[in-house]
């Protein structure tokens, strides 16, 4: 992607993030990026298609080192995975923009359908994401299972990070409730897989 | 409360499921209930007044027969711990309703801080009415696992219930997921409570 499309998105990132979905205006972002409101509307056609790509975006951000390197032993590829879902909720500037503004564009796309299409993609690249390296992580867990374990946790990621972002718990209480849940979840699963995690 | 405050709390609502927080006129809400805008400011003072007051009433709507009946049976409990989560998720039009209100005040309490105090209140008393069930429901758990799992379990309708509004899973989905984290969190309490739960 351009250094430019690429300020236009964390320009987008930014407008939601401080004034929520309906308090953003193509003529803000293009004056946040330092372009004229024409070049966005040549990329991104209207309104709705800037929504979309910036959902786009941040998925991206949140994701671009998911895969767990190959060198990583048995227990490097469980701690690369729960870091996975522990780093959405993180003391980070950057983190807590992206995670305002998907936390924005979940609720509006409840309104604004045009959302929920690349809304419904992204949220399943996540969860394909998560359960790749559930099984990675794990031996024995089968494909079946580790699609569900990944959207409950996937799902819990977002009700935590709800409350963390309005103050009503701290980064270290979100980090142990999840880090509880990863647990619980992992030693429901059958017996060869469960000696690799207890 | 007075049939014509709940009348107010109802239409309050309803007018935040049709149109979002930020959508939502005193007027309009005044003229969904059939009374004068001058009484809605007089009972709630102003905007953020209502709003705080319609979330508590979302609250107790939702929580209003939570205590579980003494005469049931161990069983009995469980499945009423069960249905206390499962029904905050359900194809019926005043859940749905209830559930879009919940999850945009959620939502929009980042961007207006007068609605995070109500919201931080009404969250607590949810997690606490889960853990009274949760303790109802299987001996041998402690008060501190219990308040523990019951702000999980909480966490999770809310993320869950955020892709099902979305329409990007279904009821029946949304329910299985619950089953599932609900399974799992019992099975890895201590062996104690274990025998009640498999």
């Amino acid at each position: 992607m351009s250094d430019k499309l690429t300020k236009i998105l964390n320009a987008s990132t930014a407008c939601i993030a401080r004034n929520g979905v309906r308090g953003m205006r193509v003529n803000d972002v293009a004056a946040e990026a330092g372009v004229s409101a024409g070049l966005l509307y040549y990329h991104f056609t209207d309104r709705a298609g800037l929504l979309a790509a910036t959902l786009e975006h941040i998925n991206k951000q949140v994701s671009k080192d998911d895969a767990a390197p190959s060198t990583l032993d048995a227990e490097g590829r469980k701690r690369h995975f729960r870091h996975l879902l522990l780093d959405e909720i993180k003391d980070d500037a950057d983190v807590r923009r992206n995670s305002v503004a998907w936390n924005e564009l979940r609720a509006c796309s409840i309104f604004e359908s045009e959302l929920a299409e690349p809304l419904s993609q992204t949220t399943t690249e996540w969860n394909r994401a998560i359960a790749r390296a559930i099984l990675d992580s794990s031996e024995g867990t089968s494909t079946e299972e580790a699609a569900v374990t990944a959207e409950i946790l996937t799902s819990l990621v977002e009700g935590i990070s709800g409350r963390w972002l309005n103050g009503f718990i701290t980064t270290e209480h979100a980090h142990s409730l999840l880090t509880t849940a990863i647990d619980a979840l992992a030693a429901a699963r059958p017996a060869t897989s469960r000696e690799s995690v207890v």
